[in-house]
């Protein structure tokens, strides 16, 4: 098997944009591969990772429309649709596609566009396709349903406090701030602060705003809107090489050194514990085993926290933590930059936003400028190894990736 | 590299069908696990081709949804989309996640259902979803469009004769009436004869049917109803393993030698020669030069005739006759079961049908068949190298793949 090196990277800010999909796809692309010095060369194969572009864009044939307009052809080109991993799916195809020897050079981008719709009920409706359709979905689940569902399960089994969560969004959204390429780049204090300044209310502190029904409604209860990541525009890519010829292209390349992904039941009821990840705890241990490293020699890692909830699950399933112990961790400060292990200091996806297909990439694409020390502010320290966690469906479908400095 | 064997597959009835299209999957996907002799073991991977779920089904996640449903959790399971190609493109995901090193067993199944949407124009407006957007679709332009231009091209160009489009209707018609899991298993005379019957008209002979417009309208000029495949609900599906245990689960593995993908311009106006396919070219020439093989050393194909003319120009391109022969060759017999060079002995999409994602599977279906000279009536005699035309976009995506006994 061939080593697979990351010599490349691109990342349109997160947000609300006026570009349509396959802008925002090449605007990515275009960025990795002037940051890859690869623009004039051959391209084997190209990975488009989306959840939804016929529904969301009215758009199939996405990743022959992309190579077509940044001149990659005759490129092979592919959409990978794994949920809202659809993005960690395509770099495992990609990764695939050149440890198999069957491409040098492959381009992976991971993009979503969905703020022009402007019924949030619409777009929820739609990412709820990817329930099951006649156990979950025709009774009207949503993904945020689920979210407040595993939140008071996880509460009331580990005797947890919902204040734990609030301290998640506080850290996340301070990672954000640091984060040009976020969605919000404010403190939670900035909100706060800003909301004062307008004339809608006076508080005395974060914990206080953060209680208050006008500024942070219920959306799914327990979770209230500070507990939800929010509906973004974006894209990322990487541009993946052989690691033999990596150094031709750049002194620093990121390895992927383990990729795992795993499943587990469609129906979440017919789990043994919905509190426990099993897809997570398979997938990750995959990458582990492959990487030859433990959960110890992991510096910094990216979570998949679209509820707050789920980056607590994962923390612990991924094995960072006991199993009830990451809320507590992350409320007194061991996930923060400089903490035991930093989770998320990208923002998460609280902060830095959720473009779908998006999010699997962008999270790599973190883990480049950290382990190359290029995070700037919202630097981790001399971290040399990182994985992530990219969720699809509600915890049916994981793909975790374990990335070191070559 | 590893090498890759197919060894069990599955095949639905093409057609209308009352199941929804995960039942589709299951059906195709069991009936491949049974034989192959793999039930029982742990399957690393799934790849699904589908080229709409979302637009024609309110379905994402099917991947997720299909390794739940025949209980291959915890199998890493993607959905590949490549429009009517998205059957091969998940065949190469497949075939890579083994060459890899990464999987040792995979399941790839691809299918579609939509005989359920009523408005045959409907269908015809989501699969132009797969056009260029300002140059082509805001036009108007859809698939059957481009197949009419094409064939006035051709015609034009190479002094071509319409009625030797009919003769491969004809071919592959008569090839589906032997193919018990087609969609049309009637050769054309047959519905000539059923049609006197009815009292729906008198015709001498079949070209004269063929030439009635209350029979065989137009349906984008010069192309009539004969000339284009049908609207059909189906899957298929292909266990693929490592080739060093192949021989564990059956005596004569089905290799696959060769697989090409290439991608062309979007806007088919930008091409030099719209009668040329250059993306086959392209990724036929991979095939074969992985393969070691030429077109020469080729006993049978499975082509993408979604219209006949389709069928003329990639017999051409993939390298079985010279620029401008293809529409004669055929005319003269060359393509039949027992000719030169049979093409589509399953009956092509024409009669085999054409369930987008479930093209791509079915063409390599059929030639395991074939090479294992399981085909029955339309077996093609002593075949033991088989090479697929599997077409996305309107040329602008194309894969290919060579397959030899073992």
């Amino acid at each position: 098997m061939k080593s697979v090196a990351i010599i490349g990277v691109g990342h349109t800010k997160f947000g609300r944009s006026k570009e349509g999909l396959l802008e925002l796809l090449c605007d990515a692309s275009l960025q990795a591969l002037e940051n890859s010095n690869t623009y004039a060369d051959n391209f084997d194969s190209v990975y488009v990772g989306a959840m939804c572009p016929g529904k969301f864009n009215n758009y199939t044939g996405i990743a022959s429309a992309l190579v077509d307009r940044i001149n990659l052809i005759p490129a092979a080109a592919d959409h990978i649709k794994n949920g809202p991993a659809s993005g960690g799916s395509a770099i495992k195809a990609g990764y695939q596609a050149i440890a198999s020897g069957m491409s040098d050079l492959v381009l992976v981008v991971g993009g979503e566009k969905m703020t022009h719709i402007t019924t949030p009920g619409f777009i929820t409706s739609i990412v709820a396709t990817i329930t099951h359709h006649e156990a979950e979905r025709l009774h009207g689940v949503s993904l945020p349903s689920f979210g407040g569902l595993l939140t008071r399960a996880y509460l009331h089994k580990y005797n947890a406090k919902l204040e734990w969560l609030d301290d998640i969004a506080i850290k996340n959204h301070k990672n954000g701030s640091l984060n040009p390429y976020a969605h919000f780049q404010k403190t939670i204090q900035e909100f706060m602060e800003s909301a004062i300044k307008k004339g809608k209310g006076n508080w005395a502190n974060i914990k206080e705003f953060l209680k208050d029904n006008s500024r942070n409604p219920i959306i799914a209860d327990p979770l209230r809107l500070f507990h939800i990541c929010p509906i973004s525009d974006g894209a990322a890519a990487l541009v993946l090489c052989n690691a033999e010829i990596a150094k031709k292209y750049c002194d620093t390349p990121i390895l992927i050194k383990g990729i795992g992904q795993a499943t587990d039941t469609h129906i979440i009821y017919e789990r043994e514990d919905i509190t426990t990840l099993k897809a997570l705890r398979t997938c990750s241990d995959l990458a582990y085993k492959m990487a030859k490293k433990t959960p110890k020699d992991i510096d910094v890692a990216e979570l998949h926290d679209a509820f707050e909830i789920l980056e607590v699950v994962e923390s612990e399933d991924i094995g960072f933590f006991k199993k009830g112990e990451g809320a507590k961790a992350a409320s007194e400060g061991l996930t923060q930059i400089g903490g035991k292990i930093p989770i998320n200091p990208s923002g998460g996806l609280k902060a830095r936003g959720h473009p779908l297909g998006a999010t699997g990439v962008a999270q790599v694409v973190e883990l480049f400028w950290q382990l190359r020390e290029e995070a700037g502010k919202r630097q981790v320290s001399g971290a040399t190894t990182g994985i992530t966690c990219n969720f699809g469906g509600f915890g049916n479908n994981i793909v975790s990736i374990l990335v070191e400095r070559m």
